[in-house]
């Protein structure tokens, strides 16, 4: 059972503080639930924030990407840092404007990325991305070739240094506001899949899939 | 209507520079989907990355929290700053583990915000964004009171600096690997609404409006 963080000043939740958690299996949650990071970092001095995949196995995060990548290339020079993911789960309707708010769990990341040269560990990283986006996946597709895993970057970022923000439940209003005619609740939001679209080029005799019929995330073993 | 965004060194574009777009239009569009924002700044000369909602006034994206946030006392100083927003479409399913990808649509905007001191402006930031979420909520609810917006700071940065990226349509599959005999396409993914749910507080005689029964982003006018 792994360990909850210890909360670095970095990771320490300072608004609304009631909102954290630094528990491991909570990240890990999170992170396995969400599809897309938003990492940031440092480049000619200034902050850029870029979207892309990610993979976990453990206590550790993987991204991946091409050589040719600015980020990539920045960020395997062990530079800071700071990776999260979100995912919103509702819209709280207050009575009041000031009161509204959203329902979210997202995980804020703080480190420095390492290159990934060992090819046995790149593979299994690999393996992680493609497992984190559709379980069983890699089984069925074919393997990175050599040439492949020279064009692409897998970078490592260790979960040491994480935290968690979770809001739940429903509006909160001031006592007065109680009597205003309005509806209030809250609205949840789920990130739904729509019917597979076959490739233009399908065999004709190869069905979608039932895991891809019913594809909901995080991805989970039966 | 509003021109196209001249392209700066920062929003250039360089990976898959065909997966451009600096119409204000796309901008405009992707950045009305979306319900939060992902903001990175430098703080004590770290990158720090914090999802938060947003609202767009024409060629304007406005940031809103409480006085007591170290995101927006930074960001009220003028410094650089980098904010997101991403929309995930789909799934893009190859045969090869390689050639997996996502559709997406994803807006990057540089700048400095400006804090609004104006308390008309301030409040016709807050308008959009209660009416971000969900339109026509702003004229049913209590509007802030002084107090309220006293505890409100709110931020404004122009979209001047923005591009857009996007990836759309299947797979594309190494010539040899059309005669894997595995399923590829797409899985649309779509963010959607559930069945709202009740306040507690709730007085009885309020049913849930159309509106809400039926949430869809982005928000639009009939």
């Amino acid at each position: 059972m792994p360990q909850p963080k210890a909360p670095s000043p970095r990771t320490t939740v300072k608004r609304i503080p009631q909102r954290a958690n630094y528990e491991s299996e909570t990240i890990y949650q999170i992170l396995d639930e969400g599809l897309v990071c938003h990492i940031g970092f440092i480049a000619d001095g200034q902050p850029v924030v870029i979207p892309t995949a990610y993979g976990r196995v453990e206590d550790t995060l993987y991204i991946h990407g091409s050589p040719a990548s600015r980020m990539l290339r920045s960020l395997q020079q062990g530079i800071d840092v700071c990776i999260t993911v979100t995912l919103i789960d509702g819209l709280v309707l207050a009575r009041s404007a000031f009161h509204h708010s959203m329902n979210y769990r997202s995980v804020v990341i703080f480190g420095k990325a390492t290159l990934i040269e060992d090819a046995a560990q790149k593979l299994a990283a690999l393996q992680a991305f493609t497992e984190h986006i559709i379980l069983g996946r890699w089984q069925e597709v074919r393997s990175p070739n050599h040439q492949e895993l020279s064009r692409t970057i897998v970078l490592s970022l260790p979960l040491t240094e994480a935290s968690a923000k979770i809001r739940t439940g429903g509006p909160i209003d001031d006592e007065l506001d109680y009597q205003i005619p309005v509806w209030a609740g809250e609205i949840p939001l789920k990130f739904t899949a729509a019917v597979p679209i076959n490739d233009a080029k399908l065999a004709p005799n190869i069905a979608v899939p039932t895991n891809l019929k019913n594809y909901t995330r995080p991805q989970k073993l039966d």
